[in-house]
């Protein structure tokens, strides 16, 4: 996806984020430090490619795009928390609680997740895209990140740790986990231009594809990648039973089902007619990464 | 407030969670256990109540009133973890993380919060109020429970524990972290009636008024309530620096402020001309509780 969008969605974030001039400064500045510290973002840009194919401007797109992103970083703040995965790095930087303390962090996390839905639903988000617009996404991103959706995929990977799952476990929790903030991310680049149902459909077929993708290609990444320290594949010396598509299906199938699914994305975008070359380009990227 | 209003609610917070018929049936019924542990239901009610006032049905007012409860219910289970308060008990029971575990127990608390917000924004819920009313009921509860409201009140509790805290510091707070939920369930009682702003300004001065003259009751309740088992006030072994209304006012001046807010809080519901008497009776029994 175009690297402009990246600077655009990062001074929104900030620009969205409270002042830091009141007495719960070091909340904000815990939000901003796992805000600062995002990757490629991926799913804001996602939001931006698909309004902008259905005739919305980056502007209309950008308080969807952030909140998407803030709903992905109060989940990466909370997974590492002690609790859960206790990760002391996330992207080569200290986690959030070894820098503010576990109770800031957890509360960073949940002031993130309010915000995304208070940008989603601001007067000002109403003036660019309407009410039912607002509503629409509020709706669509709170069911996808939830219960049944990216919570719920949390919990199905923290009752199948340790434990060998059979591929339809495995499936269902990368759907969720991964997969549905993905495709909340293309449905919600579509409703914030006020689309047809058709379109939105199509960018869900789209992100749920890539989505999963995504996550078979992390798992050939994991035993395939080199640790060019130590000259040994990342990954071999933490074996545990835990199944991944790798462990169930072997290398060359997962290939096969990653590229199968590349295919079956950029076929969902058929029926926008055209103007889709970003975005084929970028589910084509993720399947052949090798980082 | 009408104690019929209780099973409604109850049964209407339910509804809303999503089937257990699931692999993360563990995280539903975690959510269920503490949206079960409820107390009164105060802020549903008043949700309720003052769509009411403003000709709405319970029925419409049914999804802001368990939205309201889910966050309150959220705040409790995040403020119970071992990184916040360290709590065992809620209520009497165990608190959730000593049922379900840290890990499930804070991913829980993230699924209510993300819950309150989908029903908010439901196709169900445009369909009783309208999209502006939803994406308004959004908005505001998301305002007044986000970095600016409810969960700044728990930081600036966490940055000035221990220490002596100047009046001011003690009113900002307890307006965040107490105030500003009941303040944002009474305006949302106007909203989903599509009541007009000065309805919704009058109701969010009651709740405020309301709120922090709860709190300031709650502190003169812990010096003056008598543990039954032991004889002694409550609270009197753990008495340590932290500044409460009373260790800054006295009793006396406690008592005079809780009944000069409640007496603003029953004339802000002048605006409504009549049909108040409920609210009314709610805040003079909140002022006079003994427990």
């Amino acid at each position: 996806m175009k690297a402009d969008y990246i600077s655009v969605i990062e001074n929104s974030l900030y620009d969205f984020l409270p002042d830091t001039d009141c007495r719960e400064k070091a909340l904000i500045e815990s939000m901003k430090y796992s805000l600062k510290a995002g990757g490629k973002r991926v799913r804001p840009s996602l939001v931006i490619e698909f309004a902008k194919l259905c005739g919305a401007d980056a502007q209309k797109a950008l308080p969807f795009a952030c909140a998407v992103e803030m709903i992905h970083t109060y989940s990466l703040i909370h997974d590492d928390l002690p609790c859960m995965d206790d990760d002391d790095l996330r992207r080569g930087k200290p986690s959030n609680h070894k820098v503010f303390g576990e109770d800031i962090a957890l509360l960073a996390g949940d002031a993130l997740l309010t915000l995304a839905f208070e940008v989603m639903s601001s007067d000002k988000t109403a003036a660019l895209i309407g009410d039912k617009a607002c509503r629409k996404g509020v709706n669509t991103l709170a069911k996808y990140a939830g219960a049944v959706g990216m919570v719920g995929g949390q919990v199905i990977d923290l009752i199948s740790e340790n434990k060998s799952a059979p591929i339809e476990v495995l499936r269902e929790m990368d759907y969720k986990k991964t997969a549905c903030l993905i495709k909340a991310a293309c449905e919600l680049g579509c409703i914030c231009a006020n689309a047809d149902d058709s379109y939105i459909s199509a960018a869900s077929k789209y992100g749920e594809c890539i989505g999963i993708a995504f996550q078979i290609v992390d798992d050939i990444l994991d035993v395939t990648s080199t640790d060019e320290e130590l000259g040994k594949p990342v990954g071999s010396d933490e074996q545990n039973s835990k199944s991944t598509y790798v462990s169930l299906l072997g290398v060359e199938k997962c290939r096969e089902l990653a590229n199968e699914l590349t295919e079956q994305a950029v076929k969902a975008l058929d029926v926008f007619g055209g103007g889709t070359s970003e975005l084929e380009q970028f589910a084509a990227k993720l399947a052949c990464r090798t980082k």
